[in-house]
């Protein structure tokens, strides 16, 4: 039934196996285990949770892979610095990821972080400081790029196709009303930091902070089509927040009359809007949107180019002096047209993975650069940047003021040039970095 | 075949004849002056353009109607000191909408004006002034208000289907790259003041100016289902452009090597994104997108409350706990269910109108305000607060700030109550004005 995964996509087949230990096994944690439990290349010799039966589960799950049982750790920094290890996984909740990557990275190991906001900017500095300074890397696991539609349209804007780009819009969309207000125990994410009345740990974000919470999943494809950090970056950020009336109004309907939740003074703006302005001239809006009604969870990915449109929310394309005259068509018909080569090779190994995919893919981009020690695709520059969106947003919105958008990579996005889906053709990275395997 | 109309919608039919001049008997005053040449109670006693033919051809126009021939100007000052009106429709190009509205307020006459964007805030003040100190009405023909589907939201709103309003979305989405970049005659709507190189009038707008240029379709319909002016206000405004890329480009592919507009440094924006913050906590977001290849033309209508949402360009509707579990109905359902009585009046009477009998309702509007003297249901604060965001957002992009939105009903907004939609329940005009019929 678990298959151990003898071929690879990208071309890279490695005879090495890369060790990796994975911090927070809880919901997402576990999906991420399972992905690389089944990858030939790939040793999870080490797991790490605040909870035993987690742990146990974890366990469990490398049992069923026929994997060796994993070194069990409730101490991050302990299983960093003693475990034989090339790079830590962390899926713990939001407000760790950058200092246990950090901590990952001090103690000489490649770090990968599933995606959230960041906290501060100064962690966001931190980060990336941390990296350069200890010459380790830290990727983003923002499986979001690695979706089917988003490298087609990746595909079509280097090909040209949609002309000069012009303008992407994107977000998160999607109907979080019960998971927010849910105790533990109530949500399929569990917390593994019990948090006050017990709240599913993303809760307090909502009751304290009021900016884009969760920018990653739509600017991340869109950065990449917009060569951020590598010949292009975000100058500017403007935020604007709705009024929070969303979590109340379902917690007077839906929660007990003597709910905790239903005292909470909720910050967070049901609506948020960030506009970023670019160094080339481009404009990309980002909607965060989770505390009221809609039925589905949408990303509402737009790139607009001088030549053509993708709508994503209609799954419709526009191209000038093709097809119909000025009529939608089928995205379908462009996102095959120019799939890409990553989605060739996954297809035709006929691999399942979790999230359409995109979860198997953005895993393996992050072993294939331990196993090849090269930049990764989405790197810390990358991580810093869309992970800073969340505080920089806060202050827009706090000040009401536009704020300057900080370049991380301290000047090189002049010269550097993407590599993201650039398959064969990963560019040598700018820092040296010492062989790991 | 031109059958004058002997019934009327919403209820009213005035014994009195409204007597009423147009300016500006271009495509768009033609298509008003048709709409009012088939009201049994409204005579068209006066036409003005600057140009002969045009004022032949809408003497025509009511000949077919059996009307008299009009007074003929050609000088709209002229005009509204001599004729004898009661007010004025004004549809000529944008630059001229106020200081004509201006003009015959000054004159004792009312003033509708043509939908555009405002030259400057200062020309906002002081269109209000004068209204003020005049006590003549000025009204925006704001067609979009009158559209069966935002009318249809607007009673789901105010019957609190929706919930708590939080968020809308609205724009201008049309690709006019052909019009902006086609010489007089080629155009359907020609220009009645020659400009440069015999452009477009609206061109000019999009080489010299960086803002939101037709923000009024977008925001009407928004602003009062968000009761703006009466009961809540615009507060902020921020606006950012993309670079100006898709009339050069369309230019180079379609333009010969010589022609004029290819030398053209545009100003514009190809995507202008605004932001407005309401005094009850709403955010407004409208978009301006004419330069780029879309096939559609949309407004982008999407209206956000804590139990459901609008989308327009999905057709959709969501209500909380209505219809199948998070799944999109089609709009039709709640639209026909929630239908508006004007438009019930207006299907049942079997008019048939230009853009789908929203001009029929908006010049009904106006004339009915005439003969009842009563306020407008789009007045001239509404009037000045839609068309003001054009230089507004100009200042925003220009600065990068956020820039504060002015009050332009002195504080009347926190004790003015919405009148809009409200057939029967017209309230008592604030301002004393002097019968005019």
């Amino acid at each position: 039934m678990f298959i151990r995964l003898t071929h690879s996509v990208n071309g890279i087949m490695s005879d090495a196996t890369v060790t990796l230990g994975i911090t927070g096994v809880g919901h997402r944690g576990t999906s991420l285990l399972r992905n690389c439990a089944a990858m030939e290349d790939v040793r999870i010799r080490a797991v790490c949770d605040l909870q035993e039966r987690r742990l146990d589960a974890a366990q469990h799950t490398l049992e069923e892979f026929q994997q060796p049982a994993p070194d069990r750790y409730t101490d991050h920094s302990q299983m960093v610095s003693e475990a034989d290890l090339d790079g830590v996984i962390i899926a713990t909740s939001w407000r760790q990821h950058i200092p246990f990557a950090i901590e990952a990275m001090e103690a000489g190991l490649w770090a990968a972080m599933d995606v959230g906001p960041a906290s501060s900017l100064e962690e966001c500095w931190e980060l990336v400081q941390t990296s350069q300074e200890t010459s380790q890397q830290c990727m983003l696991l923002e499986n979001c790029c690695f979706r089917r539609e988003p490298l087609s349209v990746l595909n079509m804007a280097r090909d040209g196709v949609l002309g000069d780009l012009v303008h992407t819009e994107c977000g998160y969309c999607h109907d979080l009303r019960p998971r927010l207000n849910a105790t533990i125990g109530t949500s399929r994410e569990e917390t593994s930091i019990p948090m006050k009345n017990d709240r599913y740990y993303r809760s307090i974000h909502h009751e304290k902070r009021n900016g884009d919470l969760y920018p990653t999943h739509g600017v991340g494809p869109m950065a990449k089509c917009l060569d951020i950090n590598q010949g292009n970056r975000f100058v500017s950020l403007s935020s604007h927040a709705s009024k929070a009336a969303g979590l109340r109004d379902w917690g007077d309907r839906h929660l007990p009359d003597d709910h905790p939740n239903r005292d909470i003074d909720w910050s967070h703006g049901d609506i948020i809007t960030t506009v970023l302005t670019c160094a080339n001239g481009q404009t990309c809006t980002i909607t965060h949107d989770v505390s009221l009604p809609r039925p589905d969870n949408s990303k509402r990915y737009c790139v607009r180019g001088t030549r053509g449109m993708w709508q994503d929310e209609r799954d419709s394309i526009y191209i000038d002096d093709r097809g119909p005259d000025h009529e939608w068509e089928p995205a379908e018909t462009y996102i095959d047209e120019y799939e890409h080569e990553l989605w060739r090779e996954y297809r035709n190994a006929g691999i399942e993975a979790g999230h359409g995919g995109s979860d198997y893919l953005v895993l393996r981009s992050f072993v294939r650069s331990i196993a090849q020690d090269v930049r990764p695709p989405i790197d810390v520059y990358d991580a810093a940047t869309w992970m800073a969106i969340a505080p920089l947003s806060e202050d827009a919105i706090a000040t009401g003021d536009t704020v300057a958008f900080p370049d991380f990579t301290d000047g090189n996005w002049l010269t550097d040039e993407p590599i993201f889906g650039l398959t064969g053709e990963v560019a040598e990275d700018r820092l040296s970095f010492s062989t790991l395997l």
